[in-house]
């Protein structure tokens, strides 16, 4: 029953000057209203609609970017890997290592990734039941690592087109491991534009605020100063001058919902 | 931006006893809370899964009923019709017609709702997407009746089960009428008891906060001093010793989302 | 096993000389490839998508129409009702009544049907789980009429979208009534138009010939001679000038399937 | 238009002489049948529903027991991977590469397999619609292979649901590479078990027939001889003494349609 963290930063690690601007700015929003800060970025997007988006900065400098972020603001830093040799390396900097959704069955790679002791965000695949994470986050604590956090971010309803189950969060939670709602994610629109993805940014904080009210451990929402020039996401992303407001108010419906746990 | 409206009480009507008993309790708890109260209960179950369903009084007792407890309480009261030629004599003590969700479509019954200048409540069906809620108001405001309200209860998804996609609660009020989240049948699973209706009374809270967050009009949830026994709905319903506090706990988020309007 | 039956006609009954030329047209066609045929045809549309789409002759024009195609060329003719007053006098001119998809599980109206006599064909609900129908089914068996057909139409995947599960087929089937395969109203696309539903006309015959594959017992399909100048379903309609090939395609899969059962 | 293609064999690899067993049979019953055959075989279950599920025999024993069945049978082998460097010596032995479903947008595996210069059957994501596969084959074109297949086997539908849209095999078709239907994975039921994954058996031929009906290249069936003390996906491999049957009635349906093909 901590207060909200919040997991923000943009898609992709751009450079080491755009990663301290933008965390710099979200630990002072955070700080202001009380919330916990994660910054989050990408170093490789592994996965695009299309083989010509571009992919990301690499392992290398991605890292030394997440680096001069910890080192100058002190906050936790999350990135997200993709294939079981990238862990070890990958957590020797960063703090959470994310699963992405569609590699959230891939045994290989939760394993290695628990096996680093660092703390796996796993998001629960847009293809996969809430009460299935339990499979999924038993992988991990295989490891002898239980220190994991289970992610919505919406689910196949369709085509091209995610919906989320807000039963899921009280599903999940019942995991006993802290439950995030990432709201970029959630409100994308897979292919949704023929050879990229879209997204619906208004409904972001729809889906953060619903999420928190809840009583969530954190909110993951990919911010960018701006967000139709940026290189992945930008039709999801919340700008970055609304993100002041948005977390004052997450803030204000964390302390009611933790004060008025919602027991299944 | 008023307060929240809560619509409560059993599925079925049952005997006028009965009624006011609920009526009693939810009139009470509503004042106590600061939230207005409408009545509810169904005369006729038209749509049972199997033919053996218990159906209801029937429209003669069930608006003897429905005038007790307006005569008594002094609160609206608001009950489903099914036919065209029901809709006239219902409104005669009926404030609020409700449409049920698979006869959304009906153009009949919308325009009949709609010409006897009552308040009309149209359930969203489960085969709807929220924006298409334009053409089924628009068939109403075709009579000149505006008093009209716009029901979430869940849409399909897969099989025997029904999500609530929370992007619909701002879609729907982007027309410009009060939206209503349905705790009760969102939770519901159709069919999914072999010859009736299953469902998650557990998460009807869950729905009908997260709905309150987002600053919606109102919230209906069917209640029932022993819903397990109940003759229709019971896996669903929640249980009228719960509602005070439920009731509580809604009022201060609504407070707060009020406060604070989502704008998309 | 008999060989499979053609439901086919314009979505509207429009005058009787059209009719007259649509049934005549396909008496031929499916005389000429051994199928049995139906004449299909509406007189209301009770659930256009907007008040402002066109309803139909009505039923008294209808049934005029309908008598005028049996006088001349002895088919057995269908035709959608939609309230159960109206079940009685239209059972005196049609020999199977249609239960719209949206009302198949309107208690009143399937009981209304059955007790005419008439054969009774039920389309599947969009929100319908194949193995539910068993339920809508036992209504219609309670009046103690048997003469009983199980229409799959496609099922809600998502907004505006409908799919259609083979396995639904087989399902139905155990039944033991015979099972159609709607190939127009599979491919429609509800409320794909904005004010009106777009759909895939390319898509009619593919999913009339997978479905027959299977052996089922009859495929409904719309046709006109000018789909897109139609009053309604004019997007998902099969030209009547494609008609000849494509029941003479569906005859011989209806052979090959007939002569060796799926058995489940 | 060639004949039919069955690509059959167990879910995993369990011996050298358990492949050749089935192979050999598998063999004769397509020559028998005048259908072309692969054998198929998995080294490695990745992403097995749980971490106590067998994982497989390993890329080394995997590569000889397919070499065995090709030396004694000169039938092409397939087989799928999970990392780039998987790909290389894979396809020194596999005549073709399959991207597993949930990799289906993992770039990197992708070009790895291209590069290879061998087959690669890409299975559509449980979470992709069939027009964006139009993305995905463009992402091994990139590398200079064009010798690439696309397979359906479902996509979500609800919780622990898939269903297959017919629609999607004719729609990858216009991307001009052959398509098959998985017949065995589109009847799974993911996480159906708790901690394994469920399925219907029964459907598969209901699957394939639907499918072959269409005009499709291949149909991918597991096939075992006690499928339910098979290692894995038990519950929707069919009895390989049900192929036999099974093949000469799907040549049958394949004969006709590839002899009046869809035009879309």
């Amino acid at each position: 029953d901590l207060p909200l963290t919040i997991i923000a930063g943009p898609c992709q690690l751009e450079s080491a000057d755009h990663a301290q601007m933008i965390a710099g700015r979200m630990v002072e929003v955070c700080a202001a209203a009380g919330a916990q800060y994660v910054f989050k970025g990408s170093f490789d997007k592994a996965n695009r609609t299309s083989v010509r988006g571009e992919r990301g900065v690499g392992v290398e400098e991605g890292l030394a970017i997440l680096q001069g972020v910890k080192d100058r603001f002190g906050c936790p830093v999350l990135t997200d890997i993709h294939a079981p040799d990238q862990c070890a390396p990958v957590a020797e900097v960063a703090d959470i290592l994310q699963i992405p959704a569609f590699l959230c069955r891939q045994t290989d790679l939760l394993l290695a990734a628990g096996k680093t002791g660092a703390a796996i965000n796993i998001k629960k695949g847009q293809f996969l039941a809430p009460w299935d994470m339990a499979n999924v986050v038993a992988k991990v604590e295989s490891t002898g690592n239980t220190r994991i956090l289970q992610t919505e971010r919406g689910v196949s309803f369709g085509y091209n087109t995610l919906v989320t189950d807000m039963r899921s969060l009280p599903i999940m939670a019942r995991g006993g491991y802290p439950v995030v709602m990432d709201a970029t994610h959630a409100v994308a629109q897979p292919g949704g534009q023929g050879d990229s993805s879209g997204g619906q940014r208004e409904f972001a904080p729809v889906m953060a605020r619903a999420a928190v009210a809840l009583g969530i451990a954190a909110v993951f929402i990919e911010t960018h100063e701006a967000p139709d020039t940026a290189p992945s996401d930008g039709p999801n992303m919340v700008k970055l001058d609304d993100m002041p407001a948005l977390v004052v108010s997450l803030m204000q419906f964390d302390q009611l919902a933790k004060a008025d746990p919602i027991r299944l």
